[in-house]
């Protein structure tokens, strides 16, 4: 028994080795955090003029938007990972791979903010709040953990 | 009232030519329209994993990730507008340019793949014929379109 159970631990060792050679490389991992959060920048972008007073309030956008941002925050944070601090140029601040738990909960906090403006479903008068709330949320976890040049 | 009509027209086409000042650059529109496809890349890869049977399958991703591709899909497509053949490297061939209504039709036949193998709901039945099918019509497109080696 004491064998099996050994093969079973070696099995799912060597699976776990295998799908971790399998898995993204750190420059992949890399473009696609970026390529996620270029994707929701240009979300954001007609709700910030929006918010700014610069263009029209729109509740199709902002519904249509704010749903497509909270599906996506939920996803470039995954790829953090150790050894994803470089590989290529990158913003992500080294910092973040000594202080994780503090990064994860500004990301977390982030995905709470967009999951409230979603649920807005594009109600004005709690527009203006909740996307405040994101943007600050996005700004915070920027000031901490962007470089403001691209590194490596 | 003709004067006024003319004075209506004058505003109409001032604000277009100003939507378009403020809108993306060209080299925006590619970075964008790039970073969304690394992003279904992304989504795509477990999917033709289990199609593969290179992995079990999982209902749960396939009902995640083709919901994700359903919504993704809809918008790098507005992004290959007059002006943006270049700006910063692609493999976005010149043709589509040439050839912008045959793009669009394999565009179509791309969101409605998504949109199919959305509506699966992850249904393991459904998922080969279904996940082919959006395969085929990716595989399609970026056979006509997409150059082997990005340019510019």
């Amino acid at each position: 028994m004491k064998r099996l159970a050994s093969a079973a631990v070696l099995l799912a060792a060597t699976s776990a080795g295998l799908a971790l050679a399998a898995g993204p490389k750190p420059e992949q991992e890399i473009e696609y955090r970026q390529a996620v959060m270029t994707v929701i920048g240009r979300a954001m972008g007609p709700m910030g003029a929006m918010a700014q007073g610069k263009a029209p309030y729109d509740a199709a956008v902002v519904k249509k938007n704010s749903a497509l941002i909270d599906t996506l925050l939920g996803l470039p944070f995954h790829s953090f990972g150790p050894g994803t601090d470089k590989g290529r140029p990158t913003k992500a601040d080294p910092k973040i791979w000594k202080e994780m738990a503090k990064f994860n909960e500004s990301a977390d906090q982030a995905q709470k903010a967009a999951a409230e403006l979603a649920a807005t479903g594009g109600e004005e008068a709690k527009f203006k709040a909740a996307f405040g709330k994101l943007g600050k949320s996005c700004k915070g976890c920027h000031d901490d953990f962007r470089m403001k040049e691209a590194r490596g």
